[in-house]
């Protein structure tokens, strides 16, 4: 969906009827569609230190704390108050930090850790429990009329302190789907600030998100939020499905760090949106900074970025096949809908392979000034194949052959050229 | 959707219509759905030599194929045998291999790629062709007429070979969709054996997938063929989606190498439908293998697999937070979809953090046989958070713990064993 359009405009009321005209959307807005409006709840402190390497210090989570908060997330999470005593100092401190962001911490549904959240100074409580009979019977063992009782006490006490409150259930979608309703409904009425749904095991796939989350939207007046682990590979595409269909707030992580394989991270999510909502995303977020709150992440949690990273892998934007390079060099729409600049990155087209082609080496030669034809540029093409079936060549391997086709074209006839061109040994 | 039901037991008629009981799927199976019946085109040797660093020697290639087809993938897809001699003789070498794979490759919509192709006896020509008007415009600049006709024509030859011929357009989410849908049921009418949908840049989202692959559906009779790119996180959705809304074929690459970053990962799809539909998956493909496919592709292109990978992550089978870890042993399914012993992988339960738990603790000590009590495991645990709020524990740190109190609680008062205990720098 496209931003709220302008209607100062009021010259032409016929354009302000014009469908949205995008390729990756559909071409009327869906009014409880929220993925030009979602906020963003990042949870690198808490979910993230469940990452089996995450071990963060005091000054660590600071600086992850202020990192994301310059990139303009809307809430930290962070790691329950209970959990330990410097868990308990962390939220202090970083409530103090006087970010932009609003600072959430994560705690079981349970007036004592509920009390020592409010203490620390939080902005809000994340409240969670588990609803799913599996969690029930092999977790918690409590059954649904205790959880609502426990989590009505719980909430009103967070709301009397006036702090804002979310109330999840954990593992929603091997839950009952009634139980999940009446609970969210019970909570709703006495002015829970927003829902969580949680796909604890990251079993769930963007059908059956985008299902429960209309319905959900239908039961309850709050905000709803949603938290999806990666183990099926649904973390990003449950986020998006879950805004299509009302939902409010996404959970993530940087570079999705988490129980097991993690959760939805933060860069690829916002890849995802950029691609639906461009000026929204722009606007909201600093994405040149993405890299740098990654390295730091990475760096903290001794990891390195995948190769295959949303926007900050290394290959993101190299474009290889002869047929892809031609038509990024004339539109890079073409073959890639995130501008590298955007996100502080920059293309790169790679023609020294066996999959090369003409035009891409001609977007090179004409790079180098070199004035070669059409028929020049085939003809080095040709030989660029025959060298790299071999071994694949550098740009500077390939430029050494475009210059020594150029000068030898200088100097000789047109037809024993490729014959003085270097053989692939000469070239190391 | 669940297998086929075994009708064989009659005795009850009651039983049989029995709606399927999944937490992960919808009550009642949809009939159009193939999520228990797919077929993969494993493409690492095509889409994958698009990737960044491939560079294969025939002899690499020859390994990555065996090692595919030894896992059970439905067809192998080869780069064009147009691209380069190289190309041209390792299409030949892989066909004459005699594996249970099918053999591809995938060609340009012309006749000189499709009769070089047929020379390399090769079992079926994966025809491409751009259709989106960005392709048309930047890339090779042909309208839809021409482009239908050509498509005959190859299409027609290829079949007279005796071959196998899929004809997918390039960039469909960016296409008009009744040009779409036009092509598609021209090829399918001269009896095209799959139609193919492709997202080149990535920015398809499921849903928007089930709808165009669910209006093909109605149009073709033919297989469809689903290839989906990364760029902003939907690759594995997607193809999830597509065999929801009817999509026959997926698209894979062993880690997801291919242009940018990449397509759908062959381990992270089985991950998908191993939870949609564990008996098909683990029937028809060898999932212990994947470890070692993926071993051999990350050598061969040089990157490290990412610590976030599905299934092989290094940490996609460990449980950190003490509310998991309690769970995780009393039941692995409450945390767990997937089982790592299916993948020749194991869980490791992580104990010497701050947010450990006393049931997780209480795991390890039964492990170690040391016989203490409920109250016992409470105490250390609580030492052990004070500790891991200095620096983390390793499980051999905590397991000198445990013996030390242990050994403690039987030579002294049980009220000074936590005095006794060492202090976190003797534990290095």
């Amino acid at each position: 969906m496209a931003p709220p359009r302008d209607t100062s405009d009021t010259t032409s009321t016929e354009r302000v009827r014009e469908p949205i005209v995008s390729p990756y959307m559909p071409k009327y807005p869906d009014p409880m569609s929220n993925v030009s409006k979602f906020k963003i709840i990042e949870s690198t402190l808490r979910e993230g230190e469940q990452f089996a390497n995450a071990f963060f210090s005091t000054e660590k989570k600071v600086e992850i704390a202020k990192a994301l908060d310059e990139m303009g997330v809307d809430y930290l999470e962070l790691t329950s108050p209970a959990a330990s005593e410097q868990s308990y100092n962390d939220c202090k401190t970083i409530s103090n930090l006087g970010l932009n962001a609003k600072i959430l911490t994560h705690t079981r549904c349970h007036m004592d850790d509920a009390k020592l959240a409010i203490e620390t100074g939080v902005d809000g409580v994340d409240v969670v429990i588990g609803t799913s009979s599996y969690l029930r019977e092999f977790s918690h063992g409590k059954d649904m009329e205790y959880i609502t009782s426990k989590a009505i006490e719980v909430i009103t006490y967070i709301k009397e302190q006036g702090k804002e409150v979310r109330f999840s259930t954990e593992d929603s979608f091997r839950s009952d789907l009634v139980d999940l309703l009446s609970i969210y409904k019970a909570v709703d009425k006495i002015g829970v600030n927003r829902v969580g749904i949680a796909d604890t095991v990251g079993c769930a796939n963007p059908r059956q998100v985008y299902e429960l989350v209309r319905t959900l939207r239908s039961v309850v007046n709050c905000d709803i939020e949603c938290h999806f682990h990666n183990d099926t590979g649904c973390a990003i595409a449950n986020a998006y499905a879950a805004l299509e269909a009302g939902a409010t707030h996404i959970d993530t992580s940087v570079l999705g760090i988490g129980e097991r394989n993690g959760i939805t991270p933060l860069g690829g999510l916002l890849a995802r949106m950029y691609t639906a909502d461009k000026a929204y995303v722009k606007n909201k977020y600093d994405l040149t900074k993405i890299r740098d709150v990654e390295n730091i992440v990475a760096d903290a949690v001794d990891v390195t970025v995948p190769f295959n990273n949303y926007i900050t892998g290394y290959c993101a934007f190299t474009h290889k096949a002869g047929i892809h390079a031609k038509a990024i060099l004339n539109n890079p729409s073409t073959y890639e809908i995130l501008d590298p600049t955007d996100f502080n990155q920059s293309r790169y087209v790679s023609i020294g392979h066996r999959l090369t082609g003409w035009n891409a080496v001609k977007n090179r030669i004409e790079q180098l000034k070199l004035g070669l034809t059409d028929e020049d540029a085939k003809q080095v093409t040709q030989k660029i194949k025959e060298l790299a079936d071999i071994r694949p060549l550098s740009l500077e391997n390939v430029d050494v052959l475009l210059r020594q086709y150029h000068s030898a074209k200088e100097t000789s006839s047109h037809l024993s050229i490729l014959q003085s061109v270097v053989n692939p040994d000469q070239l190391a």
